[in-house]
């Protein structure tokens, strides 16, 4: 059962095929074209003053074309949704809704830019020798744990904010909703016991990002149980993870990591025993994020936990990137910041929770997708948290 | 002076920059984002059945994303308009401006895309990597001859259609403009005596379209004068050039060119003497097309010839690529071809010049760079050509 079977008006195969004929987005003049006066303001000869300004003083291509303002959404179609590595012609319609999601939201002009190539010292060329087209970079769908290396040397590469919306966007949000939760819950995010399974790229940046908030007790698992320092697999950003999370040293699988713990956040694509999750503690969060088949049904999950949050539209406390990417990348840019701090995420992430205000419950602990007070207020705390450098 | 000062009614520079502000395009979503309901269909769940259906089939890539009809405006800004070498950053207006053309006129999806390279095989790996982002590649402001040899080796490269507008675009609107001044002055446009003036990508591509429609005596002025079999200064496209133009084997510069010529075509950014104007054939015809200099000022050409055309917007009879490119484009995109022929750009130009009908007249060889009507035609004109392969 596929997760729109649930939506709450039906939709068929139908009116999704048809409402992607010919792609879902459309390049428009901001300009009329429609006399001799607009196309010589807007083409030749007029445009050659601005060519000739821009010229003599480059950073006037930041007033004066689009480019500064323009977020390119890349991939190369090696981890799309929950379809795997289905190639980058596949991707692009996924690329194609965030990039209209960056205008709906952000009010940010946004592309798509999908590679046959997955190679990561030819995707950094491609866009290194693009840079003068776009302001910024949206990295999605890209395999891990490839994606860290990728997006960690285009960082360093760019002198513009890039970010991998399937790590921190994610990462965000959760941290955003766990904010909320523990106050449903009634206790200081810091001492929660947080258990995350998957260390894939949304695991990895949850994990960074719920460190970076305070909270002590993080535990990861992989495929192969949790991660620790005393496992000899562990290589690159995992072992890395392992130096810095499970500090009560827990050894063994979900079990023993869920054992007494207060937390659960699912980013695997798996499930989890609904014996082990009776093992929590009291006033439990669950974040079964998993689509279109949360790693428990939220039904289920009900029995367990104080809170429950799902990654589907179709139930409450939907944990949905939208709630962070248009934002970050618009108080990003507004504030000329050359790089996204993980300040500048925990400040998105503050502003998302903050939002819901006297709406707070347990049912209730993210605003909706949909709001469009959201995408502002992450904007103005990531630009603050931008400038407090 | 420049162009601009004598255009219908005033452009000062504050509207010119006041109108760049922020570019000149808009990304915009096709389908409305506010509801669950619809983001459902547009981005997860409902994309993921879309991805899967082009991963099963590839070329469904081609109705259901933007990428098979959105032409990349794509310039490494050596050449840009009159002003050189002015680099990416400030080739981007006139790029935006030309994406903004493409929408207006040929209802096609484009996108500018400015390279830091001017290495001709990196713009080529760049393009092909990006390859399933696009479907169709409009070279712009690339500096001779680099652009020859730029522009084959991508229509080798890639399995679409590919056009260096400065080139092709030009020698289009030039041949339909000398088709109906043929008809002016009542000659049969094959036995014309053609002189070009300029061997650069303009010059090179108007040779090439003139001989292609049967012109038999074409002479090609380069700075150092005539291009001539004898020359041992010439390699490349020049050297190809001079194999297959100047029949008569006339040695000199543009005085031993002109004697007796009925047609001037200046593409040289130079001037002309008006001496040697004065040596060409009875109802010559004179196209000065430099901007926004004219190589000779059209009062001048008057004394004599019969038929005058500019560049400019200001007087009779301007050669504008926006007669062609749009319609080209569309022709070789809605009959899915994978190479711009020469026989589709001379349909193309027979298509612009056919328009003209009853207005045609000495100040009336060219339509408006605003009727509507032209790219249609032109797009089909180039469609049926393709078909007729």
């Amino acid at each position: 059962m596929t997760a729109h079977a649930h939506a709450r008006q039906p939709i068929s195969t139908g009116d999704i095929f048809g409402s992607h004929e010919g792609g879902k987005l459309s390049v428009e003049s901001r300009l009329p074209l429609d006399s001799i006066r607009n196309l010589s303001i807007a083409y030749t000869p007029g445009v050659a003053e601005v060519s000739r300004a821009i010229a003599a003083d480059p950073e006037l291509a930041d007033t004066y074309t689009w480019a500064s303002r323009l977020v390119v959404v890349v991939s190369d179609g090696t981890a799309v949704l929950g379809l795997g590595n289905i190639g980058p012609s596949a991707s692009l319609p996924v690329m194609e809704g965030k990039s209209a999601l960056f205008k709906a939201f952000g009010k940010l002009n946004s592309i798509p830019l999908v590679l046959n190539t997955t190679n990561v010292d030819e995707i950094i060329e491609t866009l290194v020798r693009l840079r003068p087209s776009y302001g910024a970079v949206n990295l999605e769908d890209i395999a891990a744990p490839r994606c860290f290396e990728l997006e960690q040397r285009l960082i360093e590469a760019l002198d513009c904010p890039v970010m991998h919306d399937d790590q921190h966007g994610t990462a965000i949000v959760v941290l955003a909703a766990l904010r909320n939760a523990a106050r449903v819950v009634d206790r200081p995010l810091e001492g929660l016991r947080v258990v995350i399974s998957g260390a894939g790229a949304a695991g990895v940046a949850c994990a960074n990002i719920l460190l970076e908030a305070g909270i002590r007790d993080v535990v990861v698992l992989d495929s192969r149980g949790i991660l620790s320092e005393r496992r000899t697999d562990l290589t690159g950003v995992k072992a890395d993870l392992a130096a810095r999370t499970n500090p009560r040293g827990v050894d063994g699988g979900a079990a023993e990591a869920l054992n007494e713990a207060d937390v659960f956040i699912g980013v695997s694509s798996g499930t989890v025993d609904e014996a082990v999750l009776a093992t929590m503690a009291p006033d439990a969060v669950i974040f079964a994020l998993s689509n279109p088949d949360p790693e428990v049904h939220p039904e289920v999950a009900a029995r367990y936990a104080a809170v429950i949050a799902t990654g589907r539209s179709d139930f409450p406390n939907q944990i949905n990137n939208v709630l962070a990417f248009p934002g970050v990348f618009r108080g990003a840019l507004d504030s000329g910041a050359r790089r996204i701090t993980p300040a500048m995420k925990v400040a998105a992430a503050a502003a998302i929770a903050d939002l819901v205000g006297a709406d707070l419950s347990a049912r209730c602990i993210v605003p909706n997708p949909l709001d469009h007070r959201v995408a502002p207020a992450v904007a103005a705390a990531v630009a603050a948290a931008a400038r407090d450098r």
